[in-house]
């Protein structure tokens, strides 16, 4: 039995101690929060590389990508939806709540949606006003490649992007400065650490401008209510949680220290290491193509003859290492290994393909597995 | 100097270390939260005395009042919206965006509704498919009788009771299941001594009734996707600040362990002595009317010639007591003592009595003050 647990679901992810007594320290404990508050709406903007503006809404990462949908997309603006499976279909469902022109492609599980065919949709359907996707389809570990559809999308059209980046933001580089995205949004329970219950927003000058003209209906998904309270009135129209504005600027600022160049380089060898040494167990990755596997979640095919739950419940039972099963096309087919912020280390990394090992070999799934292959312990 | 804050706003509330260590145990910062938000589900239909459902929703207090008016009322039903001031008026616009036949009744600073004026209206609009109020008017400190109110519309109409409880739950007794609503929708950073951050809905079978004929739109606000959710898959369509789940337990099981009816006894006593000692002291009270006096806030006028910010200042710099100033009506005017929860405690009711009328001496606002009338401190 190891000493403790091992937590390497796709989040909400381990929390350090720094962020624990950051989340209850006294001041965290105090209702006052203007002055967190405008210190994290800085940092986050410093995570995607902003201009523009930034929102922090308290409640899950969905409130605040439905509220950016709600608030930018007006009900006969044309939106094309990219899905690379589950998640990238939750999407598209939303933004048919909030526009009656809708289109979607989808690619199959374990691939993403090819820039020629956002190319040829493009020059089809040259009045798109927001191209949207989830830029690390969670169920599969299909990573969208951001610089080469925002060249696409301004090459072709005005459309804005807007990018849920709940599972990716400070482990994969993102520049709105750059162009990537015009709007992005995310969690704190992923590659930041820290409890779920904040929703953050990003948008760029453009999002902006697109929202100057939008009618907002609505108060808590109605972000320009909530950018008027913040700059006209110092406060927020909903009581945010105060303790986690505080856990957040902790949170960033653990990153930074670490220097935000090394993160995205951590979770990146990470990545390589899991997905190589999976490979050389034997077992199928979901995603065959190196250049978009997300360096935050891998997914691999369950040999024959195990189900996800068996194969889950053994590995935290003997070994409490937590992984997570999938959902939509792949489920019950594969499962997932989350590695992102404080699990993205190699003693979690380390620990996790021990387990797996021994629990193939345990399960029999592995009959010719004669040693741990530990020329990848060398890191 | 005293040897600690004395927070005395209208929440968030102090936070008792037994909380802290619920939101920041090792269980709490596990990702796993269906066996928690099971038994926070029956735990605060206890606290509203409710058969019905619950739905606890990661956010601020209103995206809860939202939701439930969003998922409950169609354009075209007539709502009726009780107003006891600003937040009675915010109630009133977000009706608005869900209703196109909305009504107010509004009562001036300091008062309630009538109970005569809500029959007169029921009378002449029988077709009134919802009432809505804001139980305490937290700017004023008014108090809403549910009980009168839930008799005269159970009697003359089929309208729904949606009664947004947020400062209000645990300190006044509510009962769903003798009719004083039909929902009720509360935060948790009030009576309930938790940082914000849960939104929580209690809906009784009258309310489920009109849920089950209406096609809920959108997301996060869709009430009928999160029972569904819940009900069908065992978790919830966004990840819930599962620490804030294990917290809620334990703030609810302290309310228990103390009993619920010695709690409710523990706020109006506070609140009587307040109400009684202010009086002493010369300042006028902005509920004249003690039937109407909400168990956990005061609010009341400030001697002619002292800002609210500079009363509140030296309050907080001389003797580390935070009171709130007010909005509406009264902003400038008045400002308010909460006392709820934990704060609702004798300690913090006599360090805070003695606080003012040690800044009403200093700042020089009642020139013939003596003596504190020590008779108050004999509870």
């Amino acid at each position: 039995m190891f000493s403790r647990e091992y937590i390497m679901t796709p989040g909400p992810t381990p929390i350090p101690e720094r962020i624990i007594k950051a989340i209850t320290s006294k001041e965290a404990l105090l209702p006052a929060y203007s002055k967190i508050y405008g210190e994290d709406l800085e940092l986050v903007k410093k995570l995607v590389d902003a201009d523009g503006k930034a929102i922090i809404i308290g409640g899950g990462a969905t409130v605040g990508l439905e509220a950016t949908l709600a608030s930018l997309i007006d009900f006969k603006d044309k939106v094309l939806v990219l899905s690379a499976g589950f998640f990238g279909d939750a999407l598209y469902k939303m933004v048919k709540y909030y526009s009656n022109n809708v289109y979607v492609l989808r690619a199959e599980a374990g691939k993403t949606v090819s820039v020629s065919e956002i190319k040829k949709f493009l020059n089809e359907h040259p009045d798109t006003k927001f191209v949207a996707l989830t830029h690390c389809e969670t169920t599969t570990g299909a990573l969208f490649n951001l610089e080469e559809i925002s060249e696409v999308v301004r090459e072709i059209s005005d459309a804005k992007i807007i990018v849920d980046c709940v599972s990716t933001v400070g482990a994969v580089p993102i520049s709105l400065r750059k162009g990537h995205a015009d709007a992005v949004i995310f969690g704190v329970q992923k590659v930041l650490n820290m409890p779920p219950g904040l929703a953050v927003i990003v948008l760029g000058n453009n999002a902006l401008e697109v929202l100057e003209t939008r009618q907002c209906e609505g108060y808590y998904l109605n972000l320009k209510m909530w950018l008027n309270f913040w700059e006209e009135r110092g406060y927020l129209p909903s009581t945010p949680p105060v303790n986690l504005l505080h856990g957040l600027k902790e949170a960033i600022n653990i990153i930074f220290e670490e220097g935000l160049e090394n993160v995205f380089k951590r979770h990146k060898k990470v990545s390589e290491i899991i997905r190589a040494y999976l490979k050389e167990l034997g077992l199928r990755l979901v995603i065959e193509n190196d250049n978009i596997a997300s360096p935050t979640i891998t997914a691999f095919y369950l040999p024959k003859g195990v189900s996800d739950k068996l194969f889950i419940e053994h590995l935290w039972s003997k070994f409490k290492v937590l992984l997570a099963k999938t959902y939509g096309d792949l489920e019950g087919k594969a499962i997932r290994i989350g590695h992102m912020g404080s699990s993205a280390t190699m003693d979690y990394v380390y620990i996790t393909l021990i387990a797996i090992t021994l629990t193939l070999k345990n399960l029999n799934l592995v009959p010719s597995l004669r040693h741990i292959p530990v020329e990848y312990f060398t890191f």
